[in-house]
């Protein structure tokens, strides 16, 4: 009756495996008898800020398994960057109220490297308050350029997703490439980080192969070249497949997109590498291309999830409870790949959120060969493990049998806080 | 070692089943013993001029399994109108030289509207030339907008991707929508028909779920009022899920985006509903808008196939074998649907091809709500059995084991004509 409550909260870009670590957490918790409530925040920070969380103690166990393979969060994640404590206390202030009012002493933030900071500064600000709350960290996002972990639960996913995306474009483009489309480009998220467009290369074992051009922030884009390179694929095997990060730069850091693309409105329009490079290869190269802009798709595909992903984000969940149990805060849990003699595994160590928190995970020097986009050894020997496995959810006469937010529960503050002050 | 020849050629836009009901065209023409050698046109009707055909002797059982679950051509596909034979009768001489030196008699060609007025006017013109050739042919498209059919082969796989798709997204959607994207708008294929957009509303029962606007070239798009549903989905909501044809036209028939949307080449982007409709909702509404293009994604999902398409496919398949072998020739098979006390099933028929060439289908009035894209019964009536079942390819180690058409053997006319002359 008097234990103390936990919350799990979401923060940043969602993907495929989030509610998966949720669903698992809640599991955990419940099996521990060590919690009363566990709450999950509405919009993340925003939940904890105005006083809205989900109870989740009426979700049953098949509502736990519906969780555990809907992508995105059931309850909802947020873009809140919190301001210096020494500068603004009053979000920290109405945070603690909430926790106070509800009595959560433990807090689980998923989220990346931006997230991270929110857990640290978090973790910091504890000395100003008289409530006890412990907050751990948790790993995510699918750009995978989280410091201090393997790998980012969400990135195998979606890189699954894109790999196997990939591999579907590039039949289609060359079955039309006679008459029609010679050029295919996949604009891919990755604002800083290529890893996404990495994993596009997976399945490549020779040149010949799509992708034949791999594009990614890491690597500064020289115009000329790559229609150079563009041409000599048309030339030579029929037709070109391209992966564009959409963060690519010039060698000078300029943006690829942005300085030639405004609508008619004058306004910088959403995302546009992909569009950019199809009206240079139409407009220079006198080839007719395609192009597509997954957006939210890749990284909410539940209907083909990793199984690598799928274990690590419920792996990740129970060691979350563990953890706080053995009274770990204050830091990021990260999973650590173990070389066995087949397959890798994974187990969950603990890192300094300091380690991670801000800072971004580039692709490795060499992983893409510049000119040939092929990935090396390296890079395969770390990418294929992690989109091994297919994950796939429950149908219901043809559509996925997705959980339904609108069976959880909301408490606020308001009507709660005579109860707990 | 007389026994007639049979060539399958595709044409037009490529799909998620093409190459299963090629594989099952194969498996039955070896089973009837018929036949003597079964070839396949190398870019459809391009093939078929310059006598360059692939002979698929060699495909093995384990091949033809492969072949079925891979989408898109294995053949390549074309985009070939054939002119009137009156006007220019070469690339017919060319065609029926191919096909008697090949020995060719059968031809199953599979493609869309325009590609069955190929069909219709390769039969016509039969009475021109000697060497006997019945021609065969056979629905495709993922429109959907082939008349006296059913369906449209291929139009389900890709509109249970859009339909799966639209779910993710619409999670990820409003996920993000306390401090980030409040409006997503999906933009998929669709010039003059809206059945692929139809298809994302299959899932959705009340008004407050996603999509909540689905916009088609069948009914006439008004900015003014669109934006203002926009911004009422936000306010009742707290998001908005749009799925827009590509093709789109106002009230006086003119395309949404071509007005609008050059880039700073002066070229007409590429697409361009997608961004337009994003730009709008973001300079005239001020809401914060994602987009996305699935692109060629959304017709060669072969990672993700209705099961129903896949079956009916390899009915097709067949049926196209025991048609040839009982005299049918210059019509095309259809799917019939036979509603059955539980779910239905499809029987195949022919229909004249002046039934079906060059007209198009278009979404029956009332199927999609004007106001709230709320599917009547009848749309999902229409729908649902069409998009039931999963349908999944092999994978290795975490890629998809798709046929590698490097296996097909090419065959020249240069090379056999001295065996067959």
């Amino acid at each position: 009756m008097d234990r103390p409550n936990l919350c799990i909260a979401h923060s940043g870009g969602v993907t495929a495996i989030l509610n998966t670590t949720a669903a698992a957490t809640i599991r955990c918790a419940r099996e521990s008898q060590q919690f009363g409530t566990i709450y999950a925040a509405e919009f993340g920070l925003n939940g904890l800020v105005s006083g809205r969380l989900f109870d989740t103690t009426s979700l049953t166990d098949a509502h736990l398994t519906q969780l555990s393979q809907t992508p995105s969060s059931a309850f909802g994640s947020c873009r809140f960057k919190l301001p210096d404590y020494a500068a603004d206390p009053k979000p920290y202030q109405q945070i603690m109220q909430t926790c106070a009012d509800f009595n959560i002493q433990y807090l689980v933030y998923q989220g990346g490297n931006d997230s991270q900071d929110t857990t640290l500064k978090l973790s910091a600000a504890q000395s100003h308050f008289a409530h006890p709350l412990a907050v751990l960290g948790l790993p995510k996002t699918i750009d995978n350029d989280l410091e201090g972990t393997d790998f980012c639960p969400g990135y195998p996913s979606a890189a699954k997703y894109i790999a196997a995306s990939i591999q579907e474009a590039a039949l289609d483009t060359w079955a039309m490439s006679k008459n029609s489309t010679q050029v295919f480009i996949l604009e891919v998220m990755g604002r800083h980080t290529g890893w996404l467009a990495l994993a596009s290369g997976i399945a490549r074992e020779h040149v010949a192969q799509a992708p034949h051009s791999i594009l990614i922030p890491e690597q500064s884009f020289c115009e000329q070249t790559w229609l150079e390179y563009v041409k000599h694929c048309v030339a030579t095997y029929g037709h070109c497949v391209v992966v564009a990060s959409e963060g690519i730069t010039d060698a000078k850091g300029h943006a690829i997109v942005a300085q030639s693309r405004t609508d008619a409105f004058g306004h910088q329009q959403l995302g546009g590498v992909g569009a950019h490079l199809a009206n240079l290869v139409s407009s220079k190269a006198g080839l007719k291309a395609h192009w597509a802009l997954p957006d939210y798709l890749q990284r909410s595909a539940g209907h083909l999830r990793s199984a690598t992903d799928v274990a690590c984000a419920e792996q990740l969940g129970s060691s979350a409870v563990d953890a706080l149990l053995s009274g770990q805060k204050g830091v990021m849990l990260a999973l650590c790949r173990q070389q066995g003699s087949d397959a890798p595994s994974w187990t969950v160590s603990t890192i300094d959120l300091s380690r991670c928190a801000n800072l971004e995970k580039t692709c490795p020097d060499g992983f893409i060969d510049t000119t040939t986009s092929m990935l090396s050894a390296s890079a395969r020997d770390y990418l294929r493990p992690l989109i091994c496995g297919e994950h796939y959810p429950a149908y219901d006469r043809g559509v996925i049998d997705y959980f339904d937010r609108h069976v959880l529960q909301l408490v606020q503050q308001s009507e709660v806080t005579e109860h707990f002050v």
